[in-house]
């Protein structure tokens, strides 16, 4: 049996409160600390993408019990569905028969998880700005200003949930021997939305990711429970087609109608919900340690930042709290060992899926239109279909499973390695569904 | 004619004194700031490695008008001398006939810049330390702690030379994209001590870089100008031979008879200073931009930090002064175009030494006792002393040059690829030094 520990969360964003959930189930005091009001009681910032729930997340909710609460906010997208201009709609499943990923609107998750985990006896404490950690005496100072008056406030143990620029983080940064990189991508984003029809229902099909791929820059749309979609721009900062060149509503406009004409009148106040909403940046966050002896430990983004091209983000957030859970019931007491071994653990499948998803970035940016690279699916995934158990693919891996993500980045080079050889096949465009080329697969994938 | 410009330096360093020094002679008001007390009347940290300077760092002082003055501090080196137990020492030259690198106590040279800069009119002002910095208005705030009152200064232009944990680059850093990266080598290092002998001369040969490597550690002595000799020891943290290990004085003086029996007695109050001095951490700190508008600009290690193993620190810092100088000229007032093309060309040249500073410690770490390295080192130096004009070696390119770094870097790979593939000859231990080896490198260097 535990002993009951005084537990404050930095960060009440989905990871923060799923983890004051868990722990106050566990049987621990948990205080929540929020620089931001409480999402409940404020719109929504016009700069989220919407959340694409799969396996690792539902697992997480799962073991806290709030599956099915959840499930009644996600729509299941099993494909997904390709805009591509003067060419019908064509749509890729995403898996196997019933396997999807499920479109969540950040805000709605967000404030039915505070519900939940207030619910449960965890204490909020919105704006109320962290601004200094003791990390050996797990102490927390925080005030209105970083200059004026500091409570202070004494804990047993701190978690840092406080996303990809974490304070908490911060801290532990300038100790010696604290590995730290940001790496900004030069793609930015802006939320749109397209919304309901006037009975309520969706503009484009409700069960589907859809895309609007363009080389360099892309929109996607994913669905709402009241029948709106929330697009994303992906969009260089600068160059030919960037935020940098649409200045004016104008720019803007002829902009959508040039590269997305059969949406950009869908969208509702294109022009001016293009210059509201804020044009945000994506960056890639890894650090190490992420503990500090039995004090303080970092989750979700705050250890972990990735860019958002596998739809993992919070995924592998949650799939941190899973490991915690597993790691205290091993450990019971012994928070030094639960740390260490979280962290040990953890660190390479979180480096592995934010590889992933910057390769995932660089493919939908560079490849999605070229030849080779479709030929090179359609040879996978005709191969898959046929030998299921010889080759899963690294989506479904990555997706559809909750073994390690390093493992999947592991297995998903060796099949790259394989199809690289597939790919130099004398004439592979003619005979690319031949009985040749699959024997080559099965012979290369023996060796 | 240039504008003269109110610039403030942050940090007294090596970088930033000659920094100031420079900008003082073209003609600016210059005001030095530092958070430590002047480093001329205070003892030594204890915590230094010598400096080599080299060519781009001569350069640089004699752009200044001051090399005649710093030679006078400096020793020549012109070989490294192999210390391994129970064979002789054995030495290898550094470059042709009469190069050299050069040997200075970094306490020493940083008192004479300062002297130097402040006999131009450069002002210092030691012990205030910058909490703040407005990047867009460049102003400094100064004071004696984070939340008590601080002192506002309005400057035109401000650079940061404050080193590899830059209060400057820190304020950077929180705007949106940009780049940054501190990475941690699991290797640190402690500053030992070998004392002249009683008529002043040095113990061990004056113009040698000595060296005892030892696979995972190794301990540097080089040659101070009062005979004595500063010796660093390289070693790792944890693991079987590791700073962790040596916590009595018993375990130190075990360590040292075992590994350094031929030395041990030499350094001075070996025990002593073991425990006395800090052990200390190695960290390449990589980061874009280095500059913000016509404002503010990074320079030396604030901007790229790198491991010591190349001895390039200081000079890469140095060498950021010279092509500041140059663009300057170019540029003449406009300091928005001379900030923007100093990190454009800068940046590849300073990734270039990061990368090569950290193959070196990679290489001298697991290497320098790999016969198949010695081998492929002795083939690539016969082939360079009778093709000089084919090969110039990758040290030379670094250390005996002042062409670009990321040049140096990208020839050495083609020279490298060039080795791997004489070294997968048959038999090339046998044949090393034959008439057909030596035709392959140069039908290799001709494909």
């Amino acid at each position: 049996m535990q002993h009951s520990k005084n537990i404050a969360v930095v960060g009440s964003g989905l990871v923060g409160s799923l983890l004051a959930l868990h722990l106050k189930q566990k049987g621990h005091n948990v205080t929540v600390f929020d620089r931001r009001p409480d999402v409940r009681m404020v719109e929504f910032s016009g700069r989220s993408i919407n959340l694409a729930m799969s396996n690792r997340g539902w697992k997480a909710l799962r073991q806290a019990g709030i599956e099915e609460e959840v499930r009644k906010l996600a729509i299941p997208l099993y494909q997904r569905a390709m805009h591509v201009n003067s060419s019908p709609v064509y749509f890729q499943k995403y898996g196997k028969e019933g396997e999807a990923i499920y479109s969540i609107s950040r805000g709605v998750l967000n404030r039915k998880m505070i519900d939940l985990a207030e619910a449960a006896g965890v204490e909020f404490r919105f704006e109320e700005k962290v601004w200094d950690v003791d990390l050996s005496e797990a102490k927390l100072f925080t005030g209105d200003s970083e200059k004026g008056e500091w409570k202070e406030y004494d804990f047993d143990l701190i978690f840092g949930a406080d996303g990809a620029f974490s304070r908490v983080r911060h801290k532990m940064q300038r100790q010696s021997r604290f590995n730290y990189s940001q790496h900004f991508i030069d793609v930015g984003y802006k939320e749109l939305r397209i919304p309901a029809n006037a009975d309520g229902s969706h503009k484009l099909d409700r069960n589907s990711f859809h895309i609007w791929p363009r080389g360099e820059f892309m929109l996607i749309a994913m669905p709402n429970l009241d029948g709106s979609f929330t697009c994303t721009l992906f969009l260089p900062f600068e160059g030919e087609h960037s935020f940098e060149r649409l200045t004016t509503e104008a720019e803007a406009e002829k902009f959508f109608s040039e590269h997305f004409p059969d949406i950009k009148d869908e969208i509702s106040n294109l022009t001016r919900d293009f210059f509201r909403n804020p044009t945000s940046a994506l960056v890639t966050v890894k650090c190490f340690p992420w503990t500090y002896y039995d004090k303080i430990a970092l989750v979700g983004d705050a250890a972990h930042a990735v860019v958002p091209f596998y739809g993992q983000g919070m995924n592998a957030g949650f799939e941190d709290i899973s490991e915690l859970g597993r790691l205290e019931e091993e450990h019971v007491d012994d928070w030094e060992a639960i740390f260490r071994e979280y962290q040990t653990l953890r660190k390479p499948n979180a480096d592995a899926i934010a590889e992933l998803s910057y390769r995932n970035f660089l493919e939908m940016s560079s490849k999605t239109a070229d030849p080779d690279f479709l030929l090179r699916k359609k040879i996978e995934k005709k191969f898959a279909a046929k030998h299921p158990d010889l080759w899963k693919p690294l989506y479904s891996r990555v997706t559809f499973s909750d073994k390690p993500y390093a493992e999947a980045l592991k297995i998903g080079e060796e099949q790259a390695a394989i199809m690289d050889e597939v790919m130099a096949l004398p004439n592979i465009a003619e005979k690319w569904d031949s009985e040749e080329v699959e024997q080559k697969m099965i012979s290369l994938l023996k060796g």
